[in-house]
């Protein structure tokens, strides 16, 4: 397996093994609709990735990998009775499709059958990997507060940093896991373990924050899809944190009226503010910096380039170049 | 550490050392609430004395005691929720004190921390605790979904066998689970560790048997509360699947006819049908097979009887006998 696209094929065929009882049916069909419904296995791969970089691909990697991607459908479960998000991957949740008492066990049963994969990595790996992915398992859980909180609490008073150690906790620790998870069974030393773990958090934030972007700026040519939705929603962006933050007294009023609109009015009103504050240019900075930092951190990485490579395209193709 | 009393005592103080994050504020807040509670701490105990009837009491049985306690609050914190449950331990449940987000995202962080504590255990025995704590923690989860689906099932429809099933995977399960974790971690032979899963799996029905059948037929000036809850409740207990499953056409007509009733009406009529239908002498003669079954299953083991003294001490400090 050398290229990226190996790396999915191969993990795609490992997770079709997976197998679940067929009783109590309501408690399993409710896990396999929505474990039938996709996603990207990004995850699961970085994990499979980070195990090659430093090693022979190990059945250990796969069992990482597998407790990453239940653990993230664990939180999608949740996280969807959390917002009351009626669709996910086109089709309806969980708790709207079944109920909520089933999602809110068929999301315990994933957490604890992702578990149930980390018990079978072999020693003397096991150990750290079960601390690491048990440690960043809470922090996902803190994370998800903390936009629970946030999202109560007026933008006003929610500074850039506030978000960033959200969306740490919240996105970009799941992905630094998961590839450290497999840099560790692969064998890596310390330091590189924890390189690599810098690069999947920065790559994460500017992931992030891209998607902050594109919803706000994106092409929708490119993105599929019509820009505005955050605003619609007066989702606590990156790009609304940063405008309250350096809005003139003037802006602040411009951007509250705007907020006040509907529709395509509010959308291109707050837009306006965005730029006038020039949040779009400092967005896409940002993201570069934090993509540049990512880099610098798997640049120093004790490997031979071209171990390297396919970590490289899945980061190209995370990050959507706009700039 | 020889008596019950001992053995709670004992875990109480390692309990108290347990602490949790500050930050987010709301989220550890709710735990730390939920867990100041209290509780009986019965599983914790039963883990202690599954290690103390084989060998010398050890760390490994603290953390494997509090995985099973902390997923105990984990599994309630959630039940609440799904059962839309306002008060447990005459206090606000967690989703009525602080908000049903928070409530779910406490739990899965005591359900994270469980696992956390499992990490703990001293090889060779980890495995095979994890394996089983696992196991046991899905079959919960497939319990409370057996129950869900059995409360929204016609009680004519549900046989006595599918109630077994269901509070086996409920409430039998996690006590036999606990007190063989103990056992495991006290260095049990394989045959010792299957007779006394066996003890606290009979001990949990007949428990949660008596638990049915004492708010029917309790002495109030015993149990402290007024009977009937369930029966107000329509609440698919042992006694009224038995009732349905034994009655005759016209007791069957009469139980209909007094679950239309309302109040202390209602409770004195769904009674008398229980009473007609010797459901009340089929109940106690039940628990007592269950709870001879689980004494049978204790004086097998081979180890002397002297060790056997705070686990037959806890099994009558739970099984109130009314006969």
């Amino acid at each position: 397996m050398n290229t990226l696209h190996d790396a999915l094929q191969s993990y795609q065929q490992w997770f079709k093994t997976l197998t679940f009882p067929e009783n109590p049916a309501r408690l399993y069909d409710a896990i396999r609709y929505f474990l039938d419904g996709g996603g990207k296995r990004i995850r699961p791969v970085l994990c499979l990735l980070g195990n090659e970089m430093f090693g022979e691909l190990h059945d250990d990697a796969f069992h990482a990998a597998t407790a990453v991607e239940l653990y993230h459908n664990f939180s999608l479960v949740h996280d969807d009775i959390i917002d009351h998000s009626p669709l996910r991957r086109g089709r309806p949740t969980v708790h709207i499709k079944y109920n909520t008492p089933t999602a809110i066990l068929a999301g315990d049963v994933l957490l604890i059958n992702a578990f149930g994969h980390i018990n079978h990595i072999r020693d003397p790996y096991r150990e750290q990997v079960a601390e690491l992915f048990s440690a960043t398992a809470v922090e996902v859980c803190e994370g998800q507060q903390l936009d629970i909180d946030m999202e109560e609490t007026d933008a006003e008073r929610i500074s850039y940093t506030d978000y960033l150690h959200m969306i740490t906790l919240k996105t970009s620790v799941l992905l630094a896991a998961s590839i450290k998870m497999g840099a560790i069974v692969g064998g890596a030393s310390t330091e590189d373990q924890s390189y690599i773990y810098d690069f999947g958090k920065n790559l994460g934030v500017a992931f992030q924050m891209q998607d902050d972007y594109l919803d706000a700026f994106g092409d929708p040519e490119k993105t599929g899809k019509q820009p505005g939705g955050d605003i619609l929603e007066n989702k606590k962006t990156a790009l609304l944190v940063k405008t309250m933050e350096r809005a003139s007294p003037e802006q602040k009023t411009a951007l509250k009226a705007a907020m006040q609109l509907e529709g395509a009015e509010k959308v291109a009103a707050v837009l306006a503010v965005y730029e006038d504050c020039k949040v779009d240019k400092w967005a896409l900075a940002t993201i570069n910096q934090f993509t540049e930092l990512a880099f610098n951190y798997l640049n120093v990485i004790n490997v031979p380039e071209d171990r390297k490579a396919s970590l490289l395209s899945l980061a190209d193709a995370l990050l959507v170049r706009q700039s």
